[in-house]
């Protein structure tokens, strides 16, 4: 119980919470403590109201190699199974539904649950010399999970052609592709990711909240009640004060004059 | 009520309607009084069996700078925003269900709700120097019903970087990213936009008003669904004289014979 | 009854099972009898659990040339083209519920429910001298059912463009914009169809098959869902004699003994 803890929890002046993986000898899996972990994280970032936005990152060579298969094969059972995906889905949906941006920066590989993980994240940087795969096809284990994810963010025929190959693609395909926004060079990226950070955390916290929330919601819905959603959620959002101030600041030609801290 | 028109509305004697943003002081935003215009021309289009497609244009040195802030600042009420974004959404959707296509032709600024009009047309030809924001957020107002249109246009990352920044991206990347279908040289813009109007107006009307109609109907259902609408919407489409022409045609080799200019 | 075969339906001891579309003389178009016999060839596919992969394939100089419009024009009547597009619709869909992949090999052109045929395959590779057409339009008759297929592997302005103009796009713009995999030298193509084709047959059939039956599932429902259909499949996916191997040796750090040969 004196372990060194599997993810580092650090929060910046502004509200900037890096989350970083930080198991590098196992290529930061994502074991059931590591994922138990992630979750209490995000839950705590959930209930703290001078988050601003997330930074998930990694310690050593790799992001993040997908799920521990050493503790995933130690015990067959189904039931087994299906409380570890779950739970890890459970994580991964957690991420959409913080109010704040959560993005990842990403080095090395990112497989499986791993690549998962950057397509559930709502922005990815990437180092030019990243690569991703869904690579559980190789051991007879498709990516089902990470099928979910990946098919909301590629083209089909792109994310099916990963997920039944297993191969890697480079950050400047996966770039391409819309699994990553950005590609810095491994020295830039610490930058790239901040350029982000930067322009969130310069935004109100109500707006990008409810702007985040309505996102998913409208994605899932036919246009028609996508625009009724989003018609009320701009509405509301319009009537805070923080809108109320930023329009008249635009009208009167100045700068806002707003408390970005706190939700 | 001597004033000037906010919107022209001009039709050649092909059918080709072109709609022109007239606000150019204040970059063609979208008053309520323009949102009116808009949807008073949609809705005369839609009833003019003439009408073969529409350009949206602008004049000035903007295509459409959103929302007209100052008009929305005056008297804040959740009511009001209510009525105007649900006005706005209404334009918008009338867009999609007009029986002939719609051309954004853009050049200068599509900010916010403008970029979202760029977004809701059927198809997009942009200036080289054209650019694209939805940057209500740097006004402390996320950008929630261009998200609803954007969502549907680029990839989700993609979409979302725009949102939560506000930042501009140029016509090359907007191309690149599914916003708009073609870029082209400025003095190039309106040869580009007619090469498009010239391939629609040369194909019968009855096709093209079914076929639009299908295609936003069925990206709602699921897959066997959408084929079971589009199998019968293609059987419908066979059985009408221009179809029964053109294929004959195809078959004797000879161009068909046909009346393009009634729906 | 003496007549050629209109499809080979060929297989080679690994299970890859080739169909070529053999009726060049009229560039391979889907007559009521080569949906047929792509039918029957498709549900022989899915009751033979030696296959591991298809590959469709065309003679001659074109991939496929959409439906046999001399034979549809023959006799015209509602009840006859809505069985006909149901028919074909069928035999598409049936690609989709295939527990192999089915991978396009297209050179040529592959227009209307040609191409069509390349967007429900899972993958597609292209000679750089394809083209891609849903040319209906050109004689009056939208694409309406190749809609269902280009709306779902492309974006959707691009998809909208193809289907209102009904001009050709070329390989490697139809691989930017999602609709092949890879675009080959036309000497490379087959090289680049057998690299896919081998990376498939090394893995699990088990694995596939229940990957891909949910890859397709998933992408119609809401992300919730689709990660609790996801999280059982890969449970039982894991359970499974060839996952448990494939992790085992991954761990072993050795090559699994699987007996790839069966499903």
């Amino acid at each position: 119980m004196t372990e060194e803890p599997l993810l580092r929890h650090e929060k910046d002046e502004r509200g900037v919470v890096t989350l970083t993986l930080d198991r590098p000898q196992a290529f930061n899996s994502l074991s059931e403590a590591m994922i138990a972990a992630l979750q209490a994280s995000l839950e705590r970032i959930a209930e703290d109201t001078t988050a601003r936005v997330v930074v998930i990152a990694a310690a050593g060579r790799a992001f993040c190699a997908g799920h521990d298969l050493k503790e995933m094969r130690a015990e067959p059972s189904l039931g087994y199974y299906e409380r570890l995906f779950a739970a890890c889905a459970r994580m991964m949906l957690t991420i959409q539904k913080l109010p704040v941006p959560v993005v990842a920066r990403v080095h090395g590989i990112a497989t499986a649950a791993g690549c998962q993980l950057v397509a559930m994240c709502d922005l990815a940087v990437a180092s030019r010399d990243a690569k991703f795969a869904v690579s559980g096809v190789n051991l007879g284990l498709f990516c089902s999970t990470p099928s979910v994810a990946l098919a909301r963010n590629l083209p089909r025929k792109a994310a099916f052609e990963m997920l039944v190959t297993g191969e890697f693609i480079g950050a400047d395909e996966a770039c391409a592709k819309g699994l990553v926004n950005r590609v810095a060079a491994p020295e830039a990226l610490d930058a790239e990711v901040e350029r982000l950070v930067a322009a969130i955390v310069a935004k109100p916290q109500v707006a990008i909240a409810a702007g985040k929330a309505l996102f998913y919601r409208q994605v899932e819905t036919g246009i028609a009640a996508a625009y009724e959603d989003a018609g009320r959620t701009m509405a509301c959002n319009m009537m805070d004060p923080a809108a109320l101030e930023g329009v008249q600041a635009f009208i009167d030609k100045r700068k806002p004059s707003w408390a970005l801290g706190e939700r």
